[in-house]
C-alpha cells in the first residue's frame, strides 16, 4: 500500500500531526485562562453577569472552539486532496496551521476583530485544499491523465 | 496510487467538497443572523434575558453547530466506506448533504421540531454509510472476495 | 485498491464504526438528560440562574461535547496512522473508545474531576496514535524500509 502512495504523502501526515500539537497547545491556553479568570468545569462560556472577565475568557475559548469547528474539514481535505497533490496540500497545511496560531493569538487579545488580521489566510488555505480535492476527484474520474506537476 | 483506487472514488471526493460549500453557507447564515439579532462575537449562544430574539438566533446557531458535530463522522465514513462502495457512499453523501440543508432550514424557523421533518433522512444516510464501512472492514479482513456490486 | 491495503486495516475500519455507536449512545444520554432536567432545544448548556440542575445537566452535555471535540483528531490519526500500523492503531482505538465511555460516565456523575479517573487513558491512546502517524509519514518519506513489526 505504502508503495502505492506518493512518497510525499508523508509530508501530509507530518503536517496533520503538527496541527494536533497546535490543537493541544490551544487547549492548554484555554485551561490556563480557566484558572486565571476563575471559570470552572463544566462551564464552557462565562456569563457577563457572573464574571467581569467573561468577554476576555470567552474570546480565548472561542479561538479554540472555532478552530475545532474547522478541524474536520481541514483534516478531510488534507487526507483526500493530498493523494493527488501531496506537496501542495502539505504546504497549504503549514499555511493553515500557522494562520490558525495567529487567529487564536488575535482572538485571545479580547478583541474579536484581531482574529482575522493574519488568521484570514487560513481560509485561503482551505480554499486551496478544496481545489486540490476537486482536482483529485475529477482526475480520478477522468482516469489515466498525467499527474499534475505540483 | 490513484490507479489503485476505484475510479468512482472521485465522486466521493466531489461530494465531500460539495458538503464543504454547504458548511460555509450555513456559517454565512449564522453570520447574517448575528447582525440581524445583534449577537456579537465572541458570544456563541444568545441569552434569553439579554435578547428577546435569543431563541430565534440560537435555533440558527444550533442548526449549524449540530451539523458541525456530525461532520467528522460523515467525513470519516465517506473516506473509509467509499473505498469499497464509492457509488453507494457518494449517493448517501448527496442524501446526507441535502437533508442537512433542510435540517438547517427547519431549525432556523425557530421551531426546533421542524429540523427533523426532512432532516431525519440524514440519520438514515449515516446508517447507510456505517453499513458500507463495516462491509469494507469485513471484506478486507476476509480478503479476496469479489467486490460488492453497488 | 483493497488488495493494496494491509488486510488488518479492516480492524481499523471496524473500530471507527464502533466509536460511532459510542457517539450515538452519548447523544442519547444527553437526550435523556434533557428530558430529566427539563432543558429544551435549542439550549445547549443550562444556566444556573434558570435551572437548579444546571450543573448536573451541563456535566452530561460537556462529557459528550468534549468527546465530539476530540473526535476529528481521533478519526484522522486512525485513518492515516492505520495505513502503516493497523493492529497497533486498532488496539489504541479500542483503548480510546473504552476510556471515552468512562470519561463520559465519570463526567455525568456531576463531578468534573471524575471524568479523568479512567478517561485519562484516552489521551495516552491519542499520543500512541500520533506516534503511529509520525512513523507512517517518516517511513513513507524514507521509502523502501521494511514494515514495522507491530
Amino acid at each position: 500500500m505504502e508503495g502505492m502512495l506518493p512518497k510525499e504523502y508523508g509530508y501530509v501526515a507530518l503536517v496533520l500531526v503538527f496541527y494536533c500539537f497546535l490543537n493541544f497547545w490551544m487547549a492548554a491556553q484555554v485551561g490556563m485562562a480557566r484558572k486565571k479568570y476563575k471559570v470552572f468545569y463544566p462551564t464552557l462560556y462565562a456569563s457577563e453577569s457572573d464574571n467581569k472577565d467573561a468577554k476576555l475568557f470567552n474570546c480565548v475559548q472561542r479561538g479554540h472552539q472555532n478552530s475545532l469547528e474547522m478541524m474536520p474539514m481541514f483534516f478531510m481535505l488534507m487526507i483526500v486532496g493530498g493523494l493527488r497533490h501531496p506537496c501542495a496540500c502539505a504546504s497549504l497545511g503549514v499555511l493553515y496551521t500557522v494562520s490558525r496560531f495567529f487567529y487564536f493569538k488575535g482572538y485571545s487579545t479580547g478583541d474579536p476583530q484581531k482574529r482575522l488580521k493574519i488568521g484570514k489566510y487560513g481560509f485561503l488555505a482551505i480554499l486551496g485544499l478544496m481545489i486540490c480535492t476537486i482536482s483529485f476527484g475529477v482526475g480520478l474520474l477522468r482516469g489515466g491523465e498525467p499527474r499534475a506537476l505540483f
